[in-house]
């Protein structure tokens, strides 16, 4: 079992500078990631792209069974990442880092995901652990799936 | 360490009728709770009521050291429980069975919660997994403040 | 057959006061849904309560066959109650004695319900005659059903 | 006591076409209509029309002493039809076979009517018994007035 | 030079019942065009229906050298008499018996006019009067043009 | 008789510069004010301020049996302005040069009237024609009430 | 095989009169749907009216197997041409000859249809070859359904 | 004379916790209310719940003169409330600790309230000060009544 | 210590004619203040204008310790009343003699305040009385600030 | 003469996976362009890309004499493809496979595109036909701008 | 060559408060536009008034060749002055100290100008140096007008 | 000390074909920097790309001192380049050759930027002036940043 870990635009370098938003860093991500894995004995892989085509170039060629996706600042508005989603077999779910429904009190496209409403679920708010949650909501659905 | 799980109006069938949205029953919930209460070793208890006011009472009078909160229908206007949530100090975790995001395109307000932006954040869409998610959300909470 | 009348908050006093809108009494009230269910009839039970979470527990604990609502001031909001209807299979009529369309003109919010949508159908501004179309609209669509 | 029933636009061969929303046929509106007036003892006549304007002549020219007005798809936006009903001096009540409020969480417009709030009330959502029920409220409206 | 008084729907019969903001009689309306028409010198025919469609066919189809239009119940809606007025040549006035903007205070769409836009004025709130201004309106453009 | 004539902002140099709206001059609306309020046999005073605090100061001390209100940018946020209208025994008539139905059309806000809905009514379109037919729906106005 | 082609309010006078949207005549139009029929060998016939009420007639009494509708005005707000389109069992086809999407960002609600969501699809802005590819896509429409 | 202070939800531990919004307690609360009705010689009742239907149900049935209501976190939604204070003949007055017009700057639901509109007035932002002043309101109207 | 107080346009003849909204005087109103401010023994000053300029120049220019501001029609829309508001040190308190929360359900702007939010706080619905309310609530204001 | 046709993100692979909107694909779609050009006999280009830049950089370097854009998902955000749109002097038709009127009424911005506004035109709902009736819109133009 | 500077409400004392949004002081905006102005050689003048009357009167009278703007809060509603602007045939720059994209996010409305879209342009956001900025963006304008 | 320069798509061919909003020319922006550049005596790079991911690249990778961001038709959508201009320290000024506050009377998002908000400032609508301004706001805030 593999399972993809996808970083939208600016999470190449959450932790090298001060942020509001972010009480977390990438190498704690990464370490997050890969202890997450090994309990679950799934092999995995990280990328990052400020692209909005990567992301999707990523989704349609992909040999994993299932894509936690973080898609930052495209969240908001990325329809065309939004039918990519919509188009695969394989489960998606949906990662942020902060909480993004109480960023959306603050200004109002912040809290709207257009690309929730295709992936089996969205985790907000947690920080690194975000990834160890949608890790396990993959590795749930997939384990699931097969019995 | 002790976390309580308060579920909202409405939940105290699931599974006793069939249900568009929700793919599991009150069985599958408990039985997920129970299991991943085991494994991180945490107390736990499990209450649901009807009326907003519970809720409130509840949020305020409990000794649990994390809840995880599933509002329900209440969700989508309940202040006076936000208000309740957004004043304690110890961390709650809002979580839904079905997928929150998803809902909101067939019915604006189904997506729209007024008490997420005051919880740690927010796990929507993976069923029962859903109660396991935010059990191990608080559980982290709880141990990274330790250290 | 046995179909149960459910009051909502503040209609336990009708007609004691002056009332811009309810040109009717619980007398009448209690009169027409008596009369009406001789003429067809059915066993009957008129409840109110001012707590949304009552109403929810007796939608969720009846044994009648059908049910006449009048949320009265939870209409507009009370999408608890929504999902209570929602899921039982007995058919549940919507019944106001103002007409809540005109009220809607006035105050946009009073003429929206968000529980008209999960019913069988919607009665409104007969005054008390509201209770007795509700009445044979249920003894109906239970006739019909047996056929 | 003479009822007239007015049917708007594509009124004219419900059932004749499998219909998502109608799940009656004119044959058993007629019936109803028949067997309703029998009971009450009334007189009546049923116009069915594709053009606005010839319900407001209808309207104008009557001699009824009150209409059941099914408005169809006019219920959305003929202000026209609105002030027809809104000056004249004998009851009008609106029906309609299916529920609207429903009908109006898929697509928003067609939960409104712009006619209802100038009528005695509205019924929706009962297919044929729709206009039974129409009857009765005009039949008890009229009753009333005499007393 | 001859002006033509078209009136919209309802607009048959002012005066014959109590109406809130009507307060004046059609012969008050035809009595003052009459007087207006005399002083000014000109044509006049003064016409009324409840189809929209008509409206259209005689804005097509006038002799006349300028329209004052009361579209009444049109005047929020009817984009296709709307369509009609902006492609003449002539001009075309639209007048009304209340106060417009008065009235979407109360109701909003009430306010609106879909026809003024395209019409080279419009005045409202003067009661008969306001045909009267009508005609004059029309009568002034004409003779400037002439010079 | 006598009827006051106030200008608001920018109308003290209307034809001094190209206009893409205004075509027309002072000297044209003073003119057209003089021409008719000689036929009427009234009084009048014309006078303009770019101040919304004068047009109030204006409206309470005048001692004019009725104004002609052009509040040009004023129109569409002095509430102020509004309340001292809303005040005031008699009649005040709103008159604009141009369409604003027609340039509400372009942008919203200046299709909107803050002051038409307490004045009699409002004459808008016609050019220097606004303030004859104002001033003749105001003496029409007295006239009436005279009597 | 036959195809009907209507036309909606106003649309008998095109290219008559200079005009902003239409550069086209009926003439063209006319000889485009010949020249298109010819080619494909398909009866046709070309009506007009200014009355929704008769698009209406024609949709529910026609013979033809598919119909290009071009609703013109009617476009924006006739829910009742809709429900008529919506419940025909042959492919109807809406047709403009403007860009309504171009006109829509000048006047909002001219960029809105509610009659091409339940057509097979919409074509515009291609003056009078508008025409001639509807008369194409309810060709392939109609051909690809008999294989 | 008696005055009965209504606290809604959240109200019981004001102070007990850092609060951003409300820099009182629940004991200067009770002493400014003490105090002011020593001054004003009248008796009082303090009572707070978390649950709407507890506040309908006092204000039903109370046989106090007039009531000083915090809705709380009700302010924003409670419409049954609202009609309970529509509904009685003694005057209620809503009192805000913080100020909600600036909250609703922030959130734009937290500064309506859907139960000011009902009662005699409104005071918000005085934290324990705001029940000293809606006690002398509610005493003034009294008084001025019984004059 | 001196307190004074600001009143806005169309202030200065309350009274002197029928109001729907105002059951008070100019008369009253300096009764109240007097007397209040008698029983507080704090000097003050009433002044009143028309302008929205003279209200920012009094703000900046004051030597008062507090100010109760009813800024009347300003209300709505004076964004720069509201930055002379926010930008002194002294307390200033919204009053309004109507309840603006009740008005805002007729009209939505009359309901909305650009300067309460950066006020201590707002007070409307008391009539004469407001103003007694707003110098108590400065004077309290004023003397916790020297505790 | 060349057109070419530009595919937007995710239709490299339409009907390799059962769609919900799309009952056709990529073969068939290359099919319908390769015979309706056989017929026009102008050369063409098919080209997919999933990158928005790319879309703008071919449009801006083509050397075809028009195009028959599908911008998929990007239709409904990306004003930078409208603006390189925009900016061409050749003629750009905008096809979509399904009827995205129809997708809009499901999903409010699945309606809109802000890129036919910049277009000749658009073509929606006829699934491999569009690419089809595109190509002879382009055909048409240019044949039209050679006379 | 003469430019003046407008500065409207509250612009009368930046500095000698803290304040949250200028970090800079009227002295500093003194010395930024008089070291500008000697480097580019013009006159010029700076005034300031609370009073949006002032302004249009100013605007009119002026004799200086351009005119940098800093309306304040006027920007957001002084319609009147957005006429003024408008209407005036030498350039006119709007300025501001701070950044008026950021606030609006925090508050809408003061995202807005109703005045920037007559002006050249817009400057905002630099402190001090929006004025610097303003001249030379007028000067610039004028400079390029010469040649 | 080194600024760049970023042009967002579309800006590689300005002036090389007629535009209705830009009245100026790549060269005419290129001389303009050049020029303003050599009197701040500033080193500078001008980069242009349709991609927006390519401008994430840019502003995560430069070594310059300052960025003058020109982000074209991304202004009104890319929450990803906004992310990046929000992660960085050194200041960033958003230019625009046209007014957009002009264009967004047009078309309502044309106006609106989710870029400017994180900037230090906007400039807009100084044609290639609106660079020299963009080069010396940066200049000035980090000349004053050093001192």
């Amino acid at each position: 079992m593999r399972i993809d870990i996808y970083n939208g635009p600016n999470l190449d370098d959450i932790g090298a500078r001060s942020d509001e938003y972010y009480a977390t860093t990438n190498e704690a991500i990464r370490e997050t990631i890969e202890h997450t894995a090994d309990e679950l004995a799934v092999d995995w892989k990280l990328q990052q792209t400020n692209h909005e085509g990567d992301l999707i170039d990523w989704i349609h060629d992909t040999d994993a069974d299932g894509v936690v996706l973080n898609p930052a600042g495209l969240t908001h508005y990325a329809a065309a990442l939004r039918d990519a989603v919509s188009r695969v077999d394989y489960p998606v779910v949906e990662a942020h880092i902060s909480n993004i429904d109480s960023r959306g009190e603050e200004l109002e496209w912040r809290g709207r995901s257009v690309i929730a409403p295709v992936c089996v679920g969205q985790i907000s708010g947690f920080g690194a652990t975000s990834y160890e949650l949608g890790l396990r909501a993959i590795h749930r659905e997939l384990t699931d799936a097969q019995n």
